[in-house]
């Protein structure tokens, strides 16, 4: 066979349904988020990012620098061994208490990235605990896909956040077959929040465990920042939740938190979490000075609120219609990747502003949209400069436009 | 069915076997490092690492701090985004190219992880190639074989690095389906090496695609440090490399080189590598300095492997049995979960040396050892401290001694 060969058809292929994706070459810059330079080839411009996943510019905090500056001299570069054979350091403990109480369990785990976090806890719990079902919502995420697949377990779709379809569903699985309920807080594409009261209710009534995905809430949402849960009260009904310290925490890493049994079960069994070199110290000490900041810092949770709020009303007011939803993202639908990847680069090229066009196998083919995350350090400028882009784009290329919003 | 009950029960079935996992609390010092301090509870000690695989102390070397200073000043903490939603910066960009260089390969592919690489890009290639059987060694990493599981591709196990039972296994596969040989170069647990020439014999005699996890030999062999295959001239021979940032290079990270076809197409399809937060930038400059540095350097390499043959020739002078093998790394089998652990324990408590006991899972059972990896922080006096300690512990616990060398 000649793979060679192989490889180029099959990104042919994708090139020509559009689906070819072209990486975004930046100069992040401390201090002047969501400000970066950007370089392609020769071509060297500054651009504003609307499509950062540090949703409260914690990346370039000073809290989170200077500990991460600090844990560098004191501790060096990285962790040199797995967590069992010299990877542990007191960075690591302190930053799994935080995490434990950030969202009132006994115990966190650490895992070296929230992918790995989902892969590696779901993988092991449906693969360990025998006869496991895992009720999976339709629309989660890669890594908790990748877990279930993993395990081998039984698994059963139930249709997006939809609690009816959940309830037939489990009670036409045999009564006494161990159960787990998988489902994320925040739909990071859509923005759409689940009804989580209601499948734990579901879940206490069929005897399921419940395994909640907060990566797109965790810092953002719920006082101290421990996400919807916490924000509805539900935190001790979730067995499991699971977060990442690299989008609103700014940095990088991903962890469980539930029970002492259940954390210590994981970091026995779980193949991901055992054989990998730790995060470096330096990362689980600025992820823990980011969640501490944001445990009792309310500012950048309510400026990015202003923001988006403000985003949504000025794409209103023109016309550019966004998909409706209670949470921090705004969808600008497209649906069509030649299109959507027009839409950006023009916008990256002419305007300088840099939103990444999201396309398969991200979300559905047909669905490809521009997904924008205003945060609290785009500035009142900033969102100007971006609803003039759009504006002028929308007009220039026909994109049909919704009602204009009542000034 | 009661989840913490069984989590409870195997773990207590773990303890009754000696196969529960501590994890020791070290404060890693820059500067100072193999010493640390180390927290138990209560009890804080000094003590000496003896099991990092911080093989050349890159974790503490000033051009590798000084480069992830620099990204933190610079660019903040976290990368922010997925590589394909602004994630990527140019420090990816330019460690890519510094690890493509490094194998002598048109291209390199980042990973959060060298487990992940692993995974995502052995994963990728066997699910995505129709019909492609794996030949696994015997002894391949977890990483490795969760890759082949994740793709559901035929595996072919072939006995540890034995190219007859290699050869035998390729003659008797179907002669027109592709066929990847995955393998390692250094074996990390009993420090082996693979005859890799050979087996890209056999590989070219079958059309099959290799792909060698370098993770215990990059930085570590080779003129650039580029591993085994650079020592033994092979690189070339190679349809991918795979290796990690966070051992010999200091740091975390793992990746692939091979060629731009290869790399585009894991990029273009790994679910592993798609849809996770992007290493830290500072992270990534942190490995480019590391990679880099040991490309011209010498040194460290060359006093590593001093150390090793002296703490060898130390042993042999009072018996102590060690697993004879021609890389860096010193076990000293045991053979029993619970005494391995006691010998721990004592050389922690008693000798404020620590050398993780390794067990199973990492290991099979057994084989349970001390596993010895000198390097060049190690001084003269710590070898005589690490040599006395075993000597007077193998006197106490009347453990079978070899033949005493000459001297
Ligand atoms: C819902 C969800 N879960 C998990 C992850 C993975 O987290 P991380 O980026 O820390 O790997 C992501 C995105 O990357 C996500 O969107
Ligand atoms: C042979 C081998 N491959 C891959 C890995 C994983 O690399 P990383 O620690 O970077 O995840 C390890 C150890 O951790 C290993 O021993």
């Amino acid at each position: 066979m000649d793979f060679e060969r192989y490889f180029e058809d099959r990104l042919q292929d994708l090139k020509d349904e559009g689906n070819y994706r072209v990486f975004i070459d930046l100069e992040r810059r401390r201090g002047e988020f969501p400000q970066a330079g950007q370089t392609d080839g020769e071509t060297k411009r500054e651009v504003k990012i609307w499509c950062s996943n540090d949703y409260l510019g914690m990346g370039q905090h000073p809290a989170v620098l200077e500990a991460m500056h600090d844990a560098l001299d004191r501790s060096g570069a990285g962790a040199g061994g797995t967590r069992n054979i010299s990877g542990t350091t007191h960075a690591h403990v302190l930053l799994e208490k935080e995490l434990a109480d950030l969202h009132g369990k006994e115990a966190a785990l650490l895992f070296t990235s929230g992918y790995v976090s989902n892969w590696a806890a779901i993988g092991t719990l449906a693969a360990k605990i025998p006869g496991l079902i895992v009720f999976s919502d339709a629309l989660n995420h890669a890594s908790m896909i990748e877990g279930v697949r993993h395990s081998r377990a039984e698994k059963v779709i139930w249709k997006h956040n939809d609690v009816d379809d959940l309830r037939a569903k489990l009670a036409a699985a045999p009564a006494n077959a161990p159960k787990m309920i998988a489902f994320e807080s925040v739909y990071s594409m859509d923005g759409d929040i689940a009804p989580i009261k209601e499948i734990c209710d579901i879940a206490d009534e069929f005897g399921a465990m419940t395994y909640l995905d907060e990566v797109h809430a965790v810092g953002l949402y719920g006082p101290r920042g421990g996400g919807i849960a916490e924000r509805e009260g539900l935190m001790d009904r979730l067995t499991v939740i699971e977060g990442t310290l690299g989008k609103a925490f700014g940095v990088v890493g991903g962890y469980i938190a539930a029970s002492i049994a259940l954390c210590d079960f994981v970091r026995s069994f779980a193949s991901g979490f055992i054989f990998t070199t730790a995060l470096p110290p330096a990362v689980a000490a600025g992820a823990a000075a980011s969640v501490k900041h944001l445990k009792s810092s309310q500012a950048e949770r309510d400026q990015q609120k202003e923001r988006v709020a403000e985003v949504r009303a000025r794409l209103d007011a023109i016309g550019i219609e966004h998909l409706a939803n209670p949470s921090h993202i705004i969808p600008v639908m497209v649906g069509d990747p030649v299109k959507c990847k027009f839409i950006s680069d023009t916008l990256l090229e002419e305007f300088g502003i840099y939103i990444q066009p999201i396309n398969y196998p991200t979300v559905p083919k047909g669905t490809e949209r521009l997904r924008i995350t205003p945060s609290p350090v785009h500035s009142a400028e900033d969102i100007d400069h971006l609803v003039e882009a759009l504006g002028s784009l929308w007009e220039r290329c026909k994109i049909a436009r919704g009602p204009i919003a009542a000034q």
